[in-house]
């Protein structure tokens, strides 16, 4: 086992790959079985000049090669048909757009940076699109409480260097942070690395500024951005993760936190994923408050990293199971001591084969790219059909089993890697080319053996169009019909990104 | 300066007081101007029948001194005429119960601990008194993820202790932990000694059960209780402080936190309220993850703490201003040396006149004791008027040298304490008895400079009653409506908790 120093370490953020590759879910929206264009009114060149008059002519894309990559996602599976973009600069121009939106009964589709992994930012027709880049002017930072207001078009990675400057950080970390928005990261309901120290968007926001699809554009502004504000429903909360359906975030109040002074890095190998929990267990009791990444590889994805990429475990014992664990303190000292107490504790107790600290920064992130690499090096099989899925921790590997031996050899790999110390796994099931009789083994099995589990078919991404039709599943009648209810009340005509999510 | 070992320390809640005191707002419910009975049914032989044939005998009281206590909130501000009181203790039971109160349009307050300040829990009229205390059955955790899942009938304390078994202990912490039922904190929202450590309950509800008030009595079930789910709206986070107007929760899944290893208390003597900032920048940067109370008294508490009950500052050198301040976390060791370095840091840097760190649990229980106390101190004066603010730092001592200006030699003191970490101030005003013309110069003003300058009138309480007129202040006209609109939404026939909060 080294053990070793690590003064500073490079952003550990997974990072999303950049070059298009074939996966999963590669329907383009007109090939979506079901899906037909509602009964919106179609644009007119009398909407296009009152477009122009709301926002100058630099504010309203028409031509073809402009609006291409608004009309497509990041992942290249859906492609809208959109003949027009609108890129308001303040919340008067998203609201008087909503207004005339809401007036002639026009299609809109809200879209941060675009990022998303389920379809839920592109047009499925010829929604308009209203991008929020431009909405990028307003940062206040208040570094005594360590409170941020900030415009939604803000880039997350922006925010997190300009915090840096006064010792904070953002607590979301993601591998889109170059290019996603605050914005969307709240109505997506953002995940990331960092959740299992810093919890989940809701234990930062303070209060929102949303603009409603209704007959005035309502401008729901966003209060006074204080830690502790209890009067009136906290309504901001269900704009977190409503992926678009209620209304369109302009401003953001949230809380930042404190950067750490030390991150470490190690490594640990397991033979069951039983072991697994228990080192979790032995980490939340050890490591306390500066545990801040918990990380499972399988050895599947171990060998396809080696077969694939050429990259190889960090650990000597090969092990059935590879945790990453990062810690993130104010102390060096302190964080390496409990580290190092907790890496004896879990070899001693034979719950660990193998366990390495990094000794450098260099080091951590060779870790890490293991961790960051996996997604790549399983595209390099062919085709992936991919999943984000959460689970209760006594289930989390059993699904892999499951999956494995339902499958049997019609797949190439069954890989699992994730969070698990969020519960989150991320299974991969490879093949060379698309497989019908793959596809039909896997799905709905998948997500009903999920639900059936007492998990969800989507832990961070979102629903959008990727999982519209499982998103009944494990759902009572009552939740679903209230969704629906809910996304009436905010747009009664029904104009906020329609074809997605809701299966009303 | 001391410096010294703790190695256990009993809980520092805050409690409130038990004794019934003479304070602020102390009008009966009949007396509320502007207040008349809603246009509800009378309750009738008939429907208490129907009562009894739901819930058996036992689960409707109709004798006037078993009804007492729930008619009257814990400080005796308030006291309703209620007739009947329901004791539910299934969530199917609930659900006949709103069918029925829709059905006949019977007005219904829903009640769990009653232990709220803004009189939000007990009836004003002749309502239908709806107790969750015996809903308390269900209590599931898992020590792995550390979720739980229980009734949220059951005492936050039973929680606390339940959890403390395996290592675990509730996030939330507040001196009425003894008699509230979780279900009842989170309609809240409820705050406590422990947020700025751990936020507040949106970072920790993960899901909850809620019965709504309309025709059906319907059951949005809880859903699997994950960290992670990111599928349709987030709604139960609209609950979470909605003072029991939207719908009735009957359970609630939510994560504990591991109970710290280690306690550290110490206190800090500081000239100036910029100084106390700075002190907390500092508290940030070098206890970081550690950091788990930072709390005020100003030295008028001080005087007042000596004075009334002969309580004596731990400082030897008087300050205008005296910080609690708590470390928790897994080592001792760790922990002692980190709050060593800070409070070095403090006293090098002169932003504080005098420190002290606590050297056994008997010395942190003396420290906490004069912060426990101040509430209990000052109303020996004679009559409080007390109040529960958030502010941003830079106004937040402000606010107490415009009120003692204001109010000049017609308040016998006028005292803050609070919790400065969260930016929430409990500034107090204190007479020998009540005064009009001192009542007058408090009100409006005090809500209105607190509005003014980007502040909360209610930080952690709520509005219920007690605030209700205040509500407004602050709100854009878009909110308030869409305050009305939501409670439309939910409770179409009005009949939940009528004539708080929300000024439709």
């Amino acid at each position: 086992m080294m053990i070793g120093r690590l003064t500073q370490r490079a952003s550990c953020a997974l990072r999303i790959e950049a070059r298009r590759c074939k996966s999963t879910a590669p329907l383009t929206s007109t090939q979506l079985p079901n899906l037909k264009r509602g009964d919106y009114s179609s644009l007119t060149d009398a909407d296009v000049q009152h477009f122009e008059r709301l926002l100058g002519a630099g504010g309203v894309l028409r031509d073809e090669t402009d609006i291409a990559p608004y009309n497509t996602d990041w992942m290249s599976w859906y492609r809208g048909r959109s003949r027009c973009v609108l890129l308001p600069r303040t919340v008067e121009e998203v609201s008087a757009v909503m207004k005339h939106c809401f007036d002639r009964r026009l299609a809109v589709v809200p879209q941060s940076g675009n990022t998303g992994l389920v379809g839920a930012s592109v047009p499925v027709f010829d929604e308009i699109v209203v991008s929020m880049r431009r909405l990028n002017k307003r940062f206040d930072f208040d570094p005594i409480p360590g409170i941020l207001q900030c415009d939604a078009g803000l880039v997350l990675e922006e925010l997190d260097t300009r915090l840096g400057e006064f010792g904070y950080m953002m607590p979301l970390d993601l591998g889109a942070k170059g290019s996603c928005l605050i914005g969307g990261n709240v109505a997506t309901g953002a995940g990331g690395v960092r959740l299992l120290r810093y919890g989940s968007l809701h234990a930062h926001v303070l209060a929102l500024e949303v603009v409603l699809p209704d007959k005035d554009g309502t401008v729901l502004e966003c209060g006074p951005a204080l830690r502790k504000d209890n009067t009136g429903f906290h309504e901001s909360h269900l704009f977190i993760g409503s992926e678009g359906q209620l209304g369109l975030i302009t401003q953001v109040a949230m809380t930042a936190v404190p950067k750490p002074n030390s991150v470490q890095v190690a490594m640990l190998g397991c033979d069951s994923f039983l072991d697994c929990c228990k080192v979790l267990g032995d980490a939340k009791r050890l490591l306390g408050e500066i545990l801040s990444s918990f990380e499972m590889m399988d050895s599947e994805t171990m060998r396809c990293l080696k077969e694939n990429h050429g990259r190889h475990n960090v650990l000597s014992t090969p092990a059935a199971f590879n945790l990453l664990i990062e810690t993130s303190g104010s102390s060096q000292e302190h964080d390496q001591a409990k580290l190092n107490k907790f890496l004896e504790s879990c070899l001693e107790k034979g719950l660990a084969v193998d366990g390495v600290l990094a000794t450098s920064v260099e080091q951590a992130n060779t870790f890490w790219a293991l961790r960051e690499n996996a997604t790549l090096a399983l595209m390099d099989d062919g085709y992936v059909f991919k999943h984000d899925i959460s689970l209760p921790l006594k289930h989390y590997y059993r699904l892999t089993e499951a999956v494995r031996e339902r499958v049997g050899s019609l797949a190439k790999r069954v890989i699992t890697y994730g969070h698990v110390g969020d519960g989150n796994t991320h299974l991969n099931v490879t093949a060379s080319e698309f497989s019908q009789e793959l596809y039909d083994r896997l799905y709905p099995f998948v997500y009903e053996w999920t639900t059936q589990h007492g998990g969800s078919i989507s832990a961070e991404h979102g629903v959008g169009l990727l999982k519209k039709r499982y998103m009944p599943l494990g759902k009572s009648p009552a939740h679903l019909a209230q969704y629906g209810r809910l996304k009436r009340f905010y747009d009664p005509r029904l104009i906020l990104n329609p074809y997605k999510m809701l299966t009303m």
